[in-house]
C-alpha cells in the first residue's frame, strides 16, 4: 500500500533572452581584433539600448548591440584567408599591428536601438543608418515566425550584431568618448534628440572598475550605471558564449605538438644574428619575420577543434579567466559557482615584465617577439642540469627547471668581467610567456583535481588566441592530467565579463513571452 | 578453535649511524654564511673520510666532517649577537657582504680523518692539527661509555664538526681547488702523502650536476667519486636534520604578522628619495640602512619557534625543495617518498629577473634591496581595481592582485610621453620575492592537500632563512590552509641534499655494531 507517487518534477523553463539560433561570427578586421569580431544574431530581433563595461584592471572591454546586416562575405567561418596570421607570400598579414582593409567596418557604423525609442521606427524616416533597414531585404519568414512584441507594424531590422571593442583602463577618457560617439550617432540614425538617447542608453558596468569608474561615466555621458558583480557576469558570459557556434576550440593533441614542433623547427632554422646595443640591453630583431602564425581557429593552418557539445554539457567545469590577475572559478552543474582559487601571476605580471625587459610597447609586440624566441638561452632545462632526462623521475631533458635559471649565472659571469649580460628580447619573451602559462595550468590542473571537474575553460585578455599561449596552456592541463582533462578556449576570450553584464541586463528590458 | 597467534612483529631496529646527541649548531662566521654553521657532535667519533657535494644547478654544496673540537662561546644558540643583522647600533652588521671576525674558522683548520689512516694515530705524533688531539680535554666519560671499534688504544678525539660550504655552479673550478685544499691540509695533518690521503677520501656526489661534474672530480682530484640520488639525498637529509636540536624552526602567527607589520610601517616612514638615473633604469638606494633584520633563530628580534618534536613524529611530511627550480615531494610515514610536483619558478627565476632589472650582482644583495622595497609600486593590489576589499570574495583590499601589474599601465604612459618609466630596484626585488613565494605556498599547500599532510617542509638555498621569505611562505600556507597546516624551515636549508649524501654514505664506512 503505496500513496501514489506525486507527479515527476520538471525543471523550470528557462525563457531564451537572446535567440543565438543560427548566430556567426564575423571576420576580424585585423589581426589585433581577431579577438573581438562581431557575432551576427540573424534571429535576435529585439530592441538592445544598453551598453556593457568590464572595468579590469589593464583593459575595459566594451560590448553593445546594433541592429546591422551582415554579409556572407565577412563570416569568419568560411574559411577567409584575411586574417590567418603569416600566410605564405603575404607579407601584409604579420602579426604586427597591420589594420587590413576589411569590406565591413560595423562596428563603426551600427547604432542602438533603444526600446523606448520604438515608436521613432514607424515610417518616420529619419534613420539613414543601419537603425532602419529596407523591408525588402528582410527575411520575412524569419520575421513572420517571431513573436513581434509591442508593435507588430513596426519594420523589424532581421538580427542584428554584437559588438566587442577595447580600451585601456589607463586612457578610460577614450572609452568615455567612443561611447559618447556611439549614443551621439544612434541619437543622429534614430532621429531623436541626443538627450533623449542618453535617457534610453543605460551602461551595464562590471569588473574591479565599475565602482570606481561608474561615477565618472554617470558624470560625463549622462546616463545610468548599473553595477553587476563580476563574478556572475563572467559565469554568464561564459553560459551564453557556449551557445555560439564555433565559439568555444580546443588544441588537439596533434596540434599542441605541431605548435611545440613548429616552433623548436623555426628557432633551431634561425640565422639572424643579434648584437647587443650600445646600452647593453636587449636587443629586438625588429626586420624578421615572425615564424608563428597567429593562433586561428580557421584553416588552412592550426586547424583547431570546435567544440560541439550541446550548451549543457559544458557545466560542470572550471573557469579560469586570466586578466591582469587570474581568478579561477567552479562551476556546477546547475550553474552555481564559487571562486575557489586565484593567482597573481597573470597578463599584468607578463606584460609588466616584458615592459620593463624588452623595447615591446604593446602586448601584441610582446607577443610578436615571444614568437621569434627560444626559451633555452635563459631557461634552465633539465638536460642542462642532468646532462640527460632525469628518467628516474619522469622529467625530459628538455623540460624547464628553472624559468630564467640561465640568466643569473651569465649575468655574473658577464659582471665579474666587468660588462652586463646580454639577452635577446624575444627569449626573454617565450621565456616568461611559458612560464606565466605553464603556472597558471599548473594551479587550474589542481584545482579541477581537487574539485573532480575534467572541462577547464580559459578565459581573459592574456589569451589573445596566441598559439604558443594556447598550446602551453592545453599542454599542461593534458601533462598532468595525464591526458584526461581538456583546455577549452573561446575565440572572444577577453570579453566574457562584457557579454555577461550585457546577458544579464537584456531580461530587465525584454517583454515577457506569452505562453504559446 | 583459533590457530594460535604469530608473535607482533616488530620494526627492524635501526642501527644510529651518526649519533647526533648532545649536537650543537656553531655561531656563524658572517652573516653570509648564517646557513652553513657547523653542526658539533660531541658525541660522534667515527672517522669519516667522504666529501659529500650536491651540485644544482646554481650552487654546489659541500660537507664534509672533521675532527676539531668547539669552543662553547662560538655556539649560536646561545644567544651571541653576533649574527643577528641590523641591530641597532651596529652598522657592521648589516645585510650586505660584510665579514665580521669570528673566533672560530674551524671549517678552514679542520681535517678529514679517514678510517684507512687510522693507525696513524696509534701515537706516531706526525699531527700538528685536529687530527690528534691531547687526551686531557677528553670527555673520558663519553669516550668509554662508547664502543671503540678497531683499536681501543688510539686516542679518540671527542666529537668532531660537520662543514658546510658552497660554491657557484660555473666556477667550480673553485670548488675543485677548495677540495684540493682540503685533502692537501689533511695528508700534512695526519702524516701521510698526498697520495695515501687521496686514495682515502671519497666524493659522495648527488644533484644535477652529479653526473656532468663526476668525471671532472675524479680526473683532477683523483678521488673515488660516488653517486647518489637527489631526491633520496635530499629526504636522507631532512630525516637526519630533523635529529638537530634547534635546527627546525617556524614562524608564529604572530610573527608573520609583526613581520609584515615592521615591513609596512618601515616603508611608510620612507623617507629617502630616489631618482632616475641617466640611463633610466631602476636605481637603487646604496646609502639606507636595511630596514629589516636578517631572520634569525635567536634573540632579541624575530624569535622562531624551534620545533621540538621526537624526529619521528616529522613524517609523514611534504618536502619542497626551493633550488634553482622547486621539487616538490611527499614522504610517507615510512619514510617512503615521492616527488610528485615541482614548479620552474624558484630560486633562479628570482636571481635571473632580478639580475635583469637591478644592480644587484648576488643573492643576499637582492635580498638586501627587497627589504627596502615597497611592492606597492608595482604591483596591482585589490584596492587599486576595486578602490575597497572585494568583501564578497573576501578579497582584501592589501592583496596582490596582479604582480607587477602597475608597471605596464604606468610604462605605456611614460612611453606615450616618449620616456621610460622608472622603478625603484628596492619595489621591484620585494615584488618579485613575494611573487615567486607566493607561488610556491600556493602550489605546496595544493599538494600537501591533495596527499592529507599537515606538515610542510622548506629546504633549498632560495630560502635563505630571509625574513620576509619565510613569513612569506609561512603564511601563504596559513592563508590557503585556513590556519591547519604548518611551514617549517631549516637552519641549512640549502644543504639538505649534500647532508644527505653525507649521511648515506656513513653506513659504507661503519664497523657493524654488535648486539649488546
Amino acid at each position: 500500500m503505496h500513496a501514489p507517487l506525486p507527479p515527476p518534477s520538471l525543471p523550470t523553463p528557462k525563457a531564451i533572452r537572446v535567440n543565438t539560433k543560427g548566430a556567426v561570427i564575423l571576420a576580424e578586421e585585423s589581426p589585433e581584433t581577431r579577438d573581438s569580431r562581431g557575432i551576427y544574431l540573424p534571429n535576435y530581433i529585439e530592441p538592445v539600448s544598453h551598453i556593457a563595461i568590464d572595468i579590469g584592471g589593464s583593459l575595459a572591454k566594451v560590448v553593445y548591440f546594433t541592429r546591422s546586416p551582415s554579409s556572407p562575405s565577412v563570416i569568419a567561418t568560411q574559411g577567409s584567408n584575411s586574417f590567418s596570421g603569416s600566410s605564405a607570400g603575404s607579407p601584409s598579414t604579420s602579426a604586427s599591428n597591420v589594420t587590413i582593409p576589411c569590406s565591413s567596418s560595423h562596428t563603426r557604423n551600427g547604432t542602438l536601438t533603444p526600446l523606448a525609442l520604438e515608436s521613432h521606427y514607424n515610417g518616420n524616416g529619419h534613420s539613414n543608418d543601419y537603425g532602419h533597414y529596407p523591408s525588402d531585404s528582410l527575411d520575412t519568414d524569419l520575421l513572420h515566425s517571431t513573436i513581434l512584441k509591442r508593435t507588430t507594424e513596426v519594420r523589424h531590422i532581421p538580427g542584428g550584431s554584437i559588438n566587442f571593442e577595447r580600451f585601456e583602463t589607463s586612457n578610460i577618457s577614450a572609452l568615455v568618448a567612443f561611447i559618447s560617439e556611439l549614443i551621439t550617432r544612434s541619437a543622429a540614425a534614430n532621429g531623436v534628440s541626443i538627450e533623449e538617447m542618453r535617457r534610453s542608453v543605460k551602461i551595464s558596468a562590471t569588473g574591479g572598475g565599475a565602482h570606481r569608474f561608474g561615477k565618472l561615466f554617470e558624470g560625463e555621458l549622462v546616463v545610468d550605471v548599473q553595477r553587476e558583480d563580476e563574478m556572475e557576469c563572467l559565469i554568464e558570459g561564459m553560459k551564453f558564449m557556449v551557445t555560439i557556434p564555433e565559439e568555444v576550440y580546443y588544441f588537439s593533441d596533434e596540434l599542441i605538438q605541431e605548435v611545440t614542433h613548429h616552433i623548436s623547427k623555426d628557432v633551431q632554422n634561425e640565422n639572424v644574428s643579434y648584437g647587443p646595443s650600445s646600452s647593453g640591453n636587449v636587443t629586438p630583431n625588429t626586420s624578421a619575420e615572425p615564424v608563428l602564425e597567429r593562433p586561428s581557429p580557421d584553416p588552412p593552418r592550426y586547424a583547431v577543434t570546435f567544440e560541439t557539445s550541446e550548451p549543457s554539457a559544458h557545466l560542470p567545469c572550471l573557469l579560469v579567466n586570466i586578466g591582469s590577475g587570474v581568478s579561477i572559478i567552479k562551476v556546477d552543474a546547475d550553474g552555481s559557482f564559487e571562486r575557489v582559487s586565484g593567482t597573481s601571476l597573470g597578463g599584468g605580471t607578463l606584460w609588466g615584465l616584458l615592459s620593463l625587459l624588452t623595447p615591446a610597447r604593446t602586448f601584441d609586440e610582446m607577443l610578436a617577439l615571444s614568437e621569434k624566441g627560444d626559451n633555452a638561452s635563459v631557461d634552465m632545462l633539465v638536460g642542462d642540469i642532468y646532462g640527460s632526462d632525469y628518467s628516474k623521475l619522469g622529467l625530459k631533458s628538455t623540460m624547464i627547471a628553472s624559468s630564467f635559471g640561465k640568466v643569473f649565472r651569465s649575468r655574473g659571469e658577464a659582471k665579474a668581467e666587468g660588462e652586463r649580460g646580454t639577452f635577446r628580447a624575444e627569449d626573454i619573451s617565450r621565456s616568461l610567456l611559458y612560464a606565466v602559462s605553464n603556472n597558471i595550468g599548473q594551479i587550474a590542473y589542481m584545482n579541477a583535481e581537487k574539485y573532480g571537474l575534467d572541462r577547464i575553460y580559459f578565459g581573459g585578455f592574456f589569451i589573445r588566441g596566441h598559439a604558443a599561449t594556447v598550446a602551453t596552456l592545453s599542454y599542461a592541463i593534458r601533462f598532468w592530467s595525464k591526458g584526461t582533462k581538456r583546455a577549452l578556449f573561446f575565440r572572444h576570450e577577453g570579453f566574457l565579463g562584457s557579454i555577461g553584464a550585457w546577458i544579464k541586463n537584456i531580461d530587465v528590458e525584454e517583454t515577457p513571452v506569452l505562453p504559446s
